[in-house]
């Protein structure tokens, strides 16, 4: 069984969280792999620049010099901090984004309605599953950061959930893979209000209901799409809970949502 | 034979010249690697951010922010973008640092007169010879940037010349390496002031004699210090040559220097 684990900007914002996760994540046994998102990082980096953040339905607007602090802040600090957490941890990890041994190519996301500008969403056919085989056949964690590349030699910025997502349904197709969306909540809530409404299984149906009835908010749709795309895919199974209790959703997926399909 | 290559900054600041220089090097026959340095990028954010830089005999004083800036645009941006660069000419590469796979552990430099900060010397002994060997074998081409890590956590800025002598002294334990320095001379000039003046070979006495009579500049010693180390170590070749013409220093070494021990 390969683990996937997703984590996302609040618990990296968060030193003391972070090392607490990244102890708890270097004791999870067996094959895995950490993606990781980017958080306020970026967005303070942007803002000591004088550059101006744009989001839309979650997703953030790239122009050139967003991406290059993208860039620098996903694959640069964050993803080697990271890094090097883990091998204090005496976890062998290896940084990389989507550009690295052409982990994950992507198509620039073409404009619309909407210019997302450098953008990428990711071919899954293309992914080179090979390599990341090989990774974790030598006991070598791969820690991607969401970035891809057009091939042409184009970076671009990439939702990590998606990130996450194409990595399990690309890896689902000749192994068992089991994918973790963790964030500061023990799941999906069915009352944003209330933080023990976890639902503890979660299907297609419910979710159009809940988008439907407003319970459920924008940033969290894509994840939830992304969530069902890697089950239908074939992981074996999808779960969304609290980073602080990984250890636990690895072994008895408890307090926590897991996608059904 | 494997070819190390280190870049430095002249070269990664100028686009033109780098996109030339990646294309060079994708012809480049054999097993190979690419080092390359910072360059005014760096700089140039910390003064967007108003962070100063302090230089000490040419190397660059790291407090933990001037760090985060490094980690972001060496690990970051600038290794990123040639690993993007290189997959677009066909050249299947990987960007790593010293922390990624536990590459190139290092020693946090002792305060002595000075306090050079977050600044890590690689152990040799200690590099990573096997991952770098099972990525040359699987033909992917290991793009490295200057920073390093003490095992327990801290990412370490670390000279990029230092990191090439580093890798070329421990691959050539049991490899024939040759490990070029590229910048933006022909060589080591007799005179600096004559471009022309390229000395063919290189022995130590030399350099102390030109070091003596002030005809080398201060930024150069380091290098020609860590190009010896790795003659020294075994490396069957080393040269100092124009980045604007590896292709031929690959394959005729004219028109550049040669170490001699």
């Amino acid at each position: 069984m390969i683990t996937i684990v997703k984590i996302g900007g609040n618990i990296i914002d968060d030193s003391v969280q972070l090392k607490k996760f990244l102890r708890d994540f270097a004791d999870v046994e067996g094959e895995k792999i950490l993606i990781h998102g980017g958080g306020k990082i970026a967005t303070e980096m942007a803002a000591s620049l004088n550059l101006k953040t744009t989001m839309i339905d979650g997703r953030r607007v790239t122009d050139a010099e967003t991406l290059k602090i993208a860039v620098m802040t996903y694959a640069g600090w964050i993803n080697k901090t990271i890094v090097a957490g883990l091998a204090k941890e005496n976890c062998s990890a290896i940084g990389l984004t989507g550009a690295d041994a052409n982990l994950i190519p992507a198509e620039k996301r073409k404009s619309g309605e909407i210019d997302f500008g450098f953008v990428g969403d990711p071919v899954v056919e293309k992914v080179n599953v090979q390599f990341v085989l090989q990774l974790l056949k030598s006991g070598i964690v791969p820690v991607i950061a969401p970035i891809t590349h057009d091939e042409q030699g184009q970076l671009l910025n990439t939702n990590a959930d998606t990130i996450a997502s194409v990595l399990a349904m690309a890896l689902a197709k000749n192994n068992e893979v089991k994918l973790i969306y963790c964030f500061e909540k023990n799941g999906v809530l069915a009352n944003a209000e209330n933080p023990e409404s976890v639902i503890p299984e979660l299907n297609l149906q419910t979710m159009y209901e809940l988008k439907a009835s407003g319970k459920i908010n924008a940033g969290m749709i894509p994840k939830l799409e992304a969530a069902f795309k890697a089950k239908n895919a074939g992981a074996k199974k999808v779960l969304i809970g609290h980073a602080a209790f990984i250890s636990t959703i690895v072994s008895h997926p408890e307090n926590c949502t897991e996608i059904c399909s």
